[in-house]
């Protein structure tokens, strides 16, 4: 029999009447003759309200605890939607990370899965059983304590899962009926995608696109799942198909740039006439990783002086602060000659995998932005992206102007 | 290492505050050189919610599911207590029922516990780790999914738990200070008892005071667990010692009668001239309990034919009308001739293993609650208590006579 996996995320599982509409989607699915697993998030608002209580215990909180707390909300959904499936009539058990299980290693609070045992799920089947599975979460067996997975951390359970059973297919409902090739928000003229190669989402997700976490993508294309990203507001009995993510020689059409993804709430610090020796860059970024501030972006060039360089990354808007002041007190052993810093800019990145095979494209958009008085900050690119960094008061005119650029307004 | 059980109810971990009062008072016995154990409840109110969703649900839910999600309150607690403890200082680590585990039967939504391994336990005690229990759950290991022992069982978890780690002493911290002669919400002049036995208590708890779990004192009975019941609400730096519960031989002062009980919403069936042959018990009382109602006292007397039989029994109030229609749909197989009921009665209970010893203990009631006018319709014993089924309007007057006849009114 096909297998399937399903996963929901909070606002799908918000109240009782959500958790039933679910129980329909996932009904649809098994009178077509799958075998289906289910990952749930928490309720909507539930995981916030648990994450309240810890911080307001503890700021500085042990991660294994608050991976037993957290990990609660998905365990309420995991019971209430089995409860609704069987209401309606079918069988259907809960499976928390544990049970499964779900083997993570120890890093707490984003814990990475190392193998997941799906014959329990298998079985369950073999009864006509329909799996729903708490997700986020996972189990340290060494120390038989539960993990979870990170904000998002669903999404990886579900297509982990799809990996461990062999599913044909794993649809990741979600509020949205797929992916876009922006945040239509921004530009209405933006499209949903029919099929994105791995990479390209990768990218985007990386690159600010929420709908899906980074890492599921990752375990997506290593384990070569497919995947969808579609909507659970839609009719249950006649639902749209979404967003395919697939292989790149899945997609016959496939244009030069597939989407523009956009972040917000960077900054950007340029450190100005580092003494160019090695070990340079670890004395400026090991203190940052250290008090967990995730730097972005980095670009180095020589400065004007010829001898010595400068250093320009992001970080976001939030540890702005704290990484001047953690640059400030180590700026003897840096070397720097001054701090440049400047918070309210935006990362706009262009994604395609066209991009291997065409020349200038990062060139065309440099020129459009320039045209349309967009100063540039910083540029990073790779082999099928390139990002600017760019004052925040541009975003949406620079977001539109590269997706009209690239041909991606529809009709 | 003396090592100690303390149990924390739902109002005592109702909000962060709370639990770190509750940290306080953990603090207090390590910092008296005690190994600990603390057994929490879920936050006041959370269970319900929880319950309420299921039942939002499902009104015939699945026991495995309503498990799954309602044993995540104390979940909850129990992580946010080991945080609170870390914050303060204290090693702590919280303990789920299938982590420690506490093995149970598998009778869903009231499950016993059968065993309990407090090997990983004390391996903490040797870290000098405080070891936070979720109460009220366990692990049916064949299946390997979650179960709850039913309301109040996080009394019995602490209690297993003491017996299991062979604590000297296990301390029930609720909203009240003690265990009372009766309710003194009806008896002002009730007294708080410094002891009680445990098959006294054993018999309160059955009889309708609601200060503990009435498996929670079989299991302290059988395995001689001291255990006191106490307020969480005193100063954590200076506490009253509460009431113990202990061996009839370690209580010097022995009373003839310790305690008035209550139990209030029961109701009063009397079938009249049933066919006095073997079986037609049965043919009453095994419907009953396949509707899941639960019968309390039965009194059978000859009728005044001398040929048949009066039967008289009672149940909840909540269980009346179903209970009747159950008997009248089954009233040609029984043979009955009339059924007679009455809603709003109670039944009154007085309690003492002194009661074993001396005579003519009951009776002085009988002439006591005449003389006040009341009327007694039912009466049971056993070796240490006398129930009596009088009408509810009658409860308060009932109850403050009795305590003055026994010499329980506080000076």
């Amino acid at each position: 029999m096909a297998r399937l996996v399903m996963k929901f995320g909070g606002t799908s599982v918000a109240n009782i009447d959500r958790i039933r509409n679910v129980a329909r989607h996932v009904k649809r699915e098994v009178d077509a003759g799958f075998d289906v697993a289910v990952v749930v998030s928490a309720m909507s608002g539930k995981t916030n309200e648990l994450v309240g209580w810890v911080n307001e215990i503890s700021k500085f909180h042990d991660p294994r605890e608050y991976d037993a707390v957290v990990a609660s909300g998905e365990q309420v959904t995991s019971g209430l939607l089995a409860l609704a499936l069987r209401e309606a009539g079918w069988p259907a058990r809960s499976w928390q990370g544990w049970q499964i299980p779900v083997r993570t290693n120890d890093a707490h609070g984003s814990a990475r899965i190392e193998s997941i045992d799906g014959a329990g799920l298998i079985e369950g089947f073999g009864r006509k059983e329909v799996a729903v599975i708490a997700g986020f979460q996972g189990v340290h067996e060494a120390t038989g304590r539960i993990t979870t997975l990170g904000r998002g951390g669903s999404d990886t359970s579900a297509v982990a899962i799809a990996a461990a059973i062999a599913a044909d297919r794993c649809d990741i409902y979600t509020d949205v009926d797929g992916v876009y090739t922006t945040d239509p928000r921004v530009v209405p003229k933006a499209r949903r995608l029919d099929r994105i190669a791995f990479e390209e989402m990768l990218e985007m997700a990386s690159l600010g696109a929420k709908v899906l976490q980074v890492r599921s993508v990752e375990v997506a294309m290593v384990h070569k799942v497919k995947t969808f990203v579609r909507s659970s507001f839609d009719d249950p009995d006649d639902p749209r198909p979404g967003t395919l993510i697939c292989d790149e020689e899945d997609i016959l059409e496939q244009q030069v740039v597939t989407g523009i993804a956009f972040a917000r709430d960077e900054a950007q610090i340029t450190l100005r006439r580092v003494a160019d020796k090695p070990g340079v860059a670890a004395s400026i970024f090991v203190p940052l990783a250290e008090a967990n501030i995730n730097v972005d972006m980095i670009i180095q060039v020589v400065s004007d002086d010829a001898k010595t360089t400068d250093l320009t990354f992001t970080v976001t808007n939030a540890d702005y602060e704290r990484a001047r002041a953690i640059l400030d007190a180590n700026k003897a052993e840096i070397g720097f000659s001054s701090l440049q810093g400047a918070t309210e800019v935006v990362k706009i990145s262009a994604i395609g995998v066209g991009m291997r095979s065409h020349a200038g494209v990062a060139a065309k958009a440099f020129k459009a932005l320039a045209d349309k008085g967009v100063n540039i900050r910083a540029i990073t690119t790779s082999e099928i992206k390139f990002s600017v960094l760019i004052d925040a008061e541009y975003t949406e005119l620079a977001v539109r102007t590269l997706h009209t650029l690239y041909g991606l307004d529809k009709a």
